[in-house]
């Protein structure tokens, strides 16, 4: 609690937890507004330390359920959480569609706990650089867990090994034809499979099948993808798909993985906020400069393919400035 | 059926409807493969006649056999009908995950019909662009009428409004609250409803609830979407289905919308060229170029934050270009 509530949040309010500029800061990210650039280049010498776990998986498998049970076990352990709720994927200029409707249930006394769910609207370099600087805030703020959850887009996303450094593939025990088609893409994300809902019939065997695809895949770079059965009910499997998490963690700093990963995340960022720049000029152009104005003519009168319009406009971009 | 099988399909190929040729020129799109550059220059001065009808939807609506009904309807008016399967927000790099579990019912002695399913993998200006490139060379293969259906998201995709001059959006009666969040964003997309499996009860509710939306929404550019009430059991519907399409269709060469909107669309494929070009070259130089990898070692060390970067990146391309 620090100053004044009105102004741009500043560095000295998000280093002191002030929940409400975190908040105010959150959304300039997801808006674009220049104050979120001065506040993030401000911050981001002192970030990085936090480890961000990202979970992915089909609509109706009980993600945000698991994401509770999660935050409750590491509230026990007298862990700061953050939770940031996300929709890669969406392609609405208005952001998260679905995002709303994610509840959480921690009493909103608990100060060691943070939510919130993230729109993309008009945030450069797209969503995954926008939640990774939410990510940095929290981080700031002196969050010691991240956790993201992708939600709306009912599919697996791959977009969150963009943001975290642990990717938790959150399944149930039938998974359904659409699912068993989307396997050789869950090993391009999973460093975890959680098989939620384990109280169902069919956990032991779809434990199985994962483990055994696991084991034909051969692992990234070493790591064997685990397989932790876990239930809300009860709950069951908690305190062991978060040893996973941790295991998968330590094998980053064991193996020397995390650096690398890292680094191929940043650059994804900074070539994501370049290509937005990129393009939003080139699409102001194309209505408010005469000469792309013309060319975009000469393509609608088909006199110009946009094939050779597209070579134009990288010759014209590399030539004039 | 003209020339060779070998080697890459020709122009005259494609504009004769060999079927084995616009196949392989389809996957060379998709591929980002060279041959699919110098053909599409060739073809298009010719193309961009025929309607592209977009069909979008949450999963489970029955989008497939909507449209399997309506080339039924199509084909006993002795309209040639391709349908292209895309999955247009699909994030993985392996392209359409759920595209191949698409059937299609034709005969396969139908000469009139063609269906493919389209996936991302190298396609220049992301998956819409692919599309719009597939349509060109099925309306240079003389295809009277091109259904593009979005599949594999599980969720409404705006960007069929950037591949399709008609968007339907397909629901069914009990939309549930997923579906009730999307509202809003359903009429930045929709041209034309179709409430399908109008035999469950609620259909007319569900009419009445989207024909109140629209009136509120007053239209885009003075098109009120209309309602259509489908069903793929009799089947009932369908031919309303495709005179509203027409209808709208119709109203865009009325309104004098239908220019603008096709450079809009235009515009943005020219774009996506460009960025895509940029992304890859910039992707490559954070790699292999020295100077850039000593940016990309200083973001990872903490030394310079990824806005400076990127905003280092722009100046030097504007300078040494």
């Amino acid at each position: 609690m620090t100053g004044t509530r009105r102004g741009a949040p500043t560095a000295r309010q998000i280093r002191a937890g002030d929940r409400r500029a975190l908040a105010r800061a959150i959304s300039a990210v997801e808006n674009g507004a220049p104050e979120a650039d001065a506040l993030l280049k401000e911050l981001y010498p002192t970030t990085g330390r936090v480890r961000v776990v990202g979970f992915t998986g089909p609509l109706g498998v009980g993600k945000s359920s698991l994401i509770n049970a999660l935050v409750a076990h590491l509230r026990g352990r007298d862990r700061r959480v953050a939770v940031v709720a996300v929709d890669p994927s969406s392609p609405f200029s208005g952001g998260s569609v679905l995002g709303d409707r994610i509840r959480f249930d921690r009493p909103a006394s608990d100060e060691g706990v943070f939510f919130r769910s993230m729109a993309s609207r008009g945030a450069a370099g797209g969503v995954a650089a926008a939640t990774r600087d939410a990510a940095r805030l929290l981080d700031a703020a002196g969050f010691e867990e991240i956790l993201v959850e992708t939600v709306g887009s009912g599919q697996v996303d791959i977009a969150i090994r963009d943001i975290a450094s642990t990717s938790v593939v959150v399944l149930v025990p039938h998974l359904g034809d659409e699912v068993q088609t989307l396997k050789a893409g869950l090993f391009e994300i999973a460093d975890v499979f959680a098989v939620n809902k384990s109280d169902l019939p069919g956990a032991d065997s779809a434990r199985r099948d994962l483990v055994e695809l696991a084991a034909l895949g051969g692992g990234r770079d070493g790591w064997r993808t685990p397989v932790v059965l876990t239930s809300t009910l009860g709950p069951t499997g908690i305190p062991e798909l978060w040893d996973a998490i941790v295991a998968h963690e330590a094998f980053l700093d064991r193996s020397g993985g995390r650096p690398a990963a890292e680094r191929r995340r940043l650059a994804k960022e900074i070539v994501g906020r370049v290509r937005d720049r990129v393009d939003a000029e080139l699409t102001d152009g194309l209505e408010s400069d005469p000469a792309l104005r013309r060319l975009l003519d000469r393509v609608a009168s088909r006199d110009v393919d946009p094939r050779t319009a597209a070579e134009q406009l990288l010759r014209a971009r590399r030539r004039s400035r």
